[in-house]
């Protein structure tokens, strides 16, 4: 959580953390300062000090919303360092970047940096700053993170924002079930009024409708994808494909708060009219390996154990996975899940390889979403909901949904 | 233009680039693959070859569809060069990248980087890959930045897109002037059926709605701002404000195509009912430089000459500008203009004091804004239409739309 910043920077002797970028969809920033429409920003944080929000001119009022001590980059014109610089942008940019960073108490240490943004301008910037200021060491990478490993724990305000967004979602996939069976079949396909077939670029279209009529954001777009494309885990889906009975559709939804703020992660898989025996099965293989898992977690033990469980479980059932065959692209191919937060993915990580091992804790919200595919079969399933580890250690889904496979349709 | 890319990376003598980052909402992603839903990629190209698209096993659908050469980072297993790098994950993947990159034939020479993504990570990988590799050279900052420049002039297919977003921009602003005007009025405030005022957020989150219903996105929000917000440009206005008649309403809406493609930019100012005295002068102010400036553009000038024009046009009205102070928060305080395309704010940029000296020329999309704010008095205004320069030289209004100040409502 944010209040074991000082600690965590502390336990890898950082003295200053640094966040560059825009105020939303940003995740380090929007976590240290609530969010704001700030186009872009820097931040700067010593370890026992409030926050300092370098902010632009005309951004006054949003810098000031976050509560942190602010100055305006107009208190630095580039002009006056430029003629120190004899004219050099890059290296002005250097020596407002010491003077910006000095006026907010940081003169040397190691500073960890953060922040999604453009590589290229603060590569270059820092590279240079480094050694414009010799008692500054930037660190890029730490392999214990601080602000993820800070963000990996969520307080209960964050848990009950993902709860909220959980709600959106859920009642939007209930609204896509009620939208598609609320159409005729004609030829195994559901049809429109007009008699034209319904499309997965009009289910797109309307899910978004949804979703902004909630005030949610879809910015990573939806997986709505049937057939082949369901057998391809990260396939988005074709936008001009008929709804066909009796195909599997993989239905991955990922929305989040407007301006880049918490993400719900959710999927069902859906067939329309009925399931082929093979998807019956495929589908009951998923749902037993999903209740299984569901029913073993427990707070205290590495993520990780789940992905090699769900592993020997689907191995038992006969499928391949990754586990024996890191490569196959048939059966088990993905993680078993991750946390969520400010980004759709986030810790803790289930990954067998991952170069942390991250444990389930009071405060961890992650997606547990084992899947099977068969791409040349033209099948996938995969179920997922998002949990949050209780204080109690109980593990409990955010927004329940039904996890039915077969959408009734109209003869 | 894309294809002055070879030209522009010879003049620049840059051997390579190098994009890291997902396949949307990260523009130099965008403008080089055509966009895709690619949750983390890697894309090198060297000057007159095609690129290289490295990129997840699971989106390797998704990465084909670039019609790229592909590589998935699965065929770099991090397993492999942990052993190498003695278990340090940071120097494994050194090793791994210096491997991806020198099977993608860029063992050596200069590398320009770019990319919307996570700094600290990239930051650590390229410092060091740059300590692995002697005959590599990331460049991260160019005075004439290779991507901008080629950026800078659109190609037809793209202004076509970005005049689209116009239309889907000026149809939204066309849905929020008949829904404000279809409220009754109560002491002097747009009210709905039961009486209570209509907020700035209702009217935001009905913006929100049609957009998405247009299939375009909105990642940057909309400002709406009205009375003393209105005075402050960047003020994204207050949720919970009532619109009071005779108040200045700023709207400037800036969204783009879905997954973070081509924006478009466009504000009008708006008074319900009636124009107080001094609101009329203001706009009349406003809209004469408006009107002036659009009429003397012409292709092949500086498009910074216009704002010191715009600068001058003002203080003969008797208004401060930036120009004579820069620290004005009265008056005229913002650059006239900037480029627009992936995205809201790109070349040529319009600013006195920019380093690079930008030509307004046939393929330019650029905004022209010229605004006035009183934040005191509660009030400002500003017109802003987004343009093209055409080949035969003349400017085109993308997306037109009527200028008027005052919104008649019901009595």
């Amino acid at each position: 959580m944010k209040s074991d910043l000082d600690a965590l920077m502390l336990a890898q002797n950082i003295d200053a953390l640094i966040v560059f970028g825009a105020g939303d969809h940003n995740p380090a920033m929007v976590y240290l300062t609530g969010g704001g429409h700030l186009t872009n920003a820097e931040l700067v944080i010593r370890r026992g000090h409030k926050g300092v929000l370098f902010h632009g001119a005309m951004e006054r009022e949003e810098a000031a919303r976050t509560g942190m001590e602010t100055r305006s980059f107009s208190q630095y014109p580039i002009a006056d360092y430029l003629a120190e610089a004899g004219g050099d942008r890059e290296k002005a940019d250097v020596l407002r970047h010491k003077k910006m960073y000095t006026d907010a108490g940081l003169s040397s240490g190691r500073v960890a940096i953060y922040g999604m943004t453009e590589l290229g301008f603060y590569y270059s910037l820092l590279t240079k700053l480094e050694k414009e200021m010799p008692g500054l060491e930037i660190i890029g990478y730490l392999e214990e993170d601080i602000l993820l490993h800070a963000m990996a724990s969520k307080s209960p305000d964050e848990i009950a924002r993902i709860r909220e967004m959980g709600k959106i979602t859920t009642r939007v996939v209930g609204r896509t079930a009620d939208y598609m069976t609320g159409h005729k079949v004609k030829n195994g396909m559901l049809v429109k009024a007009n008699g034209d077939p319904l499309t997965i670029g009009e289910v797109k279209g309307m899910i978004n409708l949804w979703l902004a009529e909630a005030g949610a954001e879809n910015p990573e777009g939806t997986i709505f994808a049937i057939g082949r494309d369901a057998g391809v885990p990260h396939s988005t889906g074709t936008a001009s494909d008929p709804l066909r009975l009796g195909q599997t559709i993989v239905y991955d939804i990922f929305p989040c708060e407007a301006q880049g703020g918490y993400f719900y992660d959710f999927t069902r898989t859906w067939c329309l009219g009925y399931a082929p025996d093979d998807v019956l099965k495929l589908y009951d293989d998923v749902h037993s390996v999903y209740t299984q898992i569901i029913s073993e977690l427990k707070v205290g033990t590495p993520f990780s154990d789940y992905q090699s469980r769900v592993c020997d479980l689907y191995e038992a059932q006969g499928h391949p996975t990754i586990k024996t065959n890191p490569a196959t692209e048939n059966g088990y191919v993905h993680s078993l899940g991750h946390g969520i937060g400010l980004r759709v993915h986030e810790r803790p990580t289930a990954g067998m390889k991952s170069p942390v091992l991250d444990l389930l804790k009071p405060g961890s919200v992650i997606t547990i979403e084992p899947g099977l595919y068969y791409p040349e079969k033209g099948m996938g399933v995969r179920l997922e909901d998002s949990l949050v580890v209780r204080n109690d250690g109980q593990f409990e889904i955010l927004a329940p949904y039904p996890l039915d496979l077969v959408l009734p349709v109209k003869g």
